[in-house]
């Protein structure tokens, strides 16, 4: 089985390697808003020009007061995949711990940069004791979350021994009350953003990076000075600024969330977590469910650490759902 | 003085440094086509997808092939001047020969990484003597050229001694007779590629390293896997395969610099060089013409490191063209 097909965002080989399954595929394979926010038309100079500083910082500034943060603690990166990929350039933890399962590009990024890794399903208990401690918050797939409180302690624990707190809010936006970001700023804490996903806009490579003056600066000069593009600015910026379309799309998201549910729970699948972008089931036969709706033409999202695990995201519409239900039901 | 004005790229801080000048504001401060490629409506999953590795193959094919690389030897990234910073967590030279004067943040990106740098005139003459020779070809903004064969010449003096060639070619695009892109992939030869400039879409963020594929491998671990936006993939896919707007831009390029030439002449400015998209000019009273520009609302390069240059874009209509003319010779 070709991996890039267990881990998601390869549609374009399902359809090669199930060239019989009904059409339209039902991508549900990753973890991103099926309703797109809608920017208004960009200006000429978001695409012909260099990025003026005037646009990353205004779309800085919508991203920090979208998020709580303080603006001059956010470093904005053309997807949070690439800060993940950076960071051992930046930081040389080590010894990291991380938590498991989440997503696997912290593991291997940090494993690839000579860090001593320690994979742990626990990974608060490991505060104080570890160079830089990692989770995703909420968690990515298991939708586990932490608690301000207890990462606050974490935190603590690990700035008392020189260490980092490394939290990816890639799903945050989901949950705003979980998120670090008015911490963002303080010594030893690195949070990561992601844009894609809530917004729906994966395409367009946007992310961010908070954290205290001296790691903005460091990864700043890995970054250079034209790293977002022009349209990811201009539609960042829309999209953060808007209030009363960020209120709706919580709203839309936990309705689809609960109609899954509902769909999933009703073909007798055990739904052990994940959050209002995705749903996660355990199943003894996941490798067989999985081939069995690629076969009906969906395609959802498995794990090689995790056999008897499946992802599965949002349908985007009512054939979809029916169409899910009915693979399912088989 | 601003330093960012200085440097170009800033027309919004441009407009708040001259607030009484004409508009609107001719930005002559960038090498950058004013006629920019005009793309085809783009696929919503562009947007909204994380890019698949096909629309990447499908960009990356045309760009091979524009510019006359073994596909192999080409991996994609969000500009050349991220490549340009992230180059020295890859290769640690701990000598470099520059180009002197080149664009700036080659210096800056060796400097900041602990190599010891010789700025010099003749940088071939420093082949087979350096862990790193860099130049960019045509240079800018000097315009200065190298041919291939003595650059073939230079790169076996620095493979001999394990040494690395590098090869900015953010320029090439209007002389590809120039560019070693057909060599990409030798042992010890990097090519750095911009989209940018000769295309006119500088605010897609999107360049191209080539070499080896160990180099490869090792930089695409520092990107990660989506590193270039999908609106970029979608354009840069049609962009790269045009050939016939390719030949038209060229020849429009050209003809919009022979005019820009006679402006500069007719004024009794100093031309020293440049390429179809920027010519440099000397004169003793540079930093007082600069202004003189600004307040006539036309915006041109200047340069710490030498008082007496300015460089000057592509006036992109013939009213642009008065006005520059009428600046000059007052």
């Amino acid at each position: 089985m070709n991996d890039d097909l267990l881990h998601g965002g390869a549609l374009d080989r399902m359809q090669a390697a199930y060239p019989n399954a009904p059409t339209p595929w039902i991508d549900l394979s990753t973890g991103i808003n099926p309703w797109p926010y809608l920017a208004g038309a960009l200006p000429a100079a978001a695409w012909q020009h260099l990025p003026t500083v005037a646009a990353m910082q205004a779309c800085r500034a919508a991203m920090a007061s979208a998020i709580g943060a303080p603006e001059s603690a956010l470093l904005l990166a053309p997807g949070s995949e690439l800060l993940i990929r950076l960071l051992p350039t930046v930081i040389a933890p080590r010894t990291v711990a991380l938590a498991s399962p989440t997503y696997g590009d912290h593991a291997r990024a940090w494993r690839a940069s000579g860090a001593d890794v320690l994979e742990t399903a626990d990974p608060l208990a490991e505060a104080g004791k570890v160079d830089a401690l990692v989770l995703c918050n909420p968690n990515n797939p298991t939708g586990m979350v932490h608690e301000r409180s207890q990462l606050g302690q974490a935190l603590t624990r690990q700035a008392a021994r020189n260490g980092w707190l490394i939290v990816d809010e890639a799903y945050a936006d989901l949950v705003p009350a979980l998120s670090l970001a008015p911490m963002a700023g303080a010594e030893r804490l690195i949070i990561l953003r992601s844009f894609g996903k809530f917004y729906g806009l994966a395409g367009l490579r946007l992310g961010a990076l908070l954290g205290p003056p001296t790691l903005l600066e460091a990864t700043s000069q890995r970054l250079g000075v034209w790293p977002v593009s022009g349209p990811a600015l201009a539609i960042g910026r829309q999209a953060y600024g808007d209030d009363h379309w960020q209120a709706e799309t919580r709203e839309q998201l936990a309705a689809a969330r609960r109609r899954l549910d509902k769909i999933l729970l009703d073909s007798g699948l055990w739904l052990v977590g994940g959050t209002d972008l995705f749903r996660l089931v355990r199943t003894e036969n996941a490798p067989q469910l999985w081939h069995r709706l690629a076969e009906a033409g969906l395609y959802v999202r498995r794990f090689d650490y995790a056999p008897d695990l499946l992802r599965i995201g949002l349908p985007s519409n009512a054939e979809a759902e029916r169409r899910l239900a009915a693979a399912l039901s088989l």
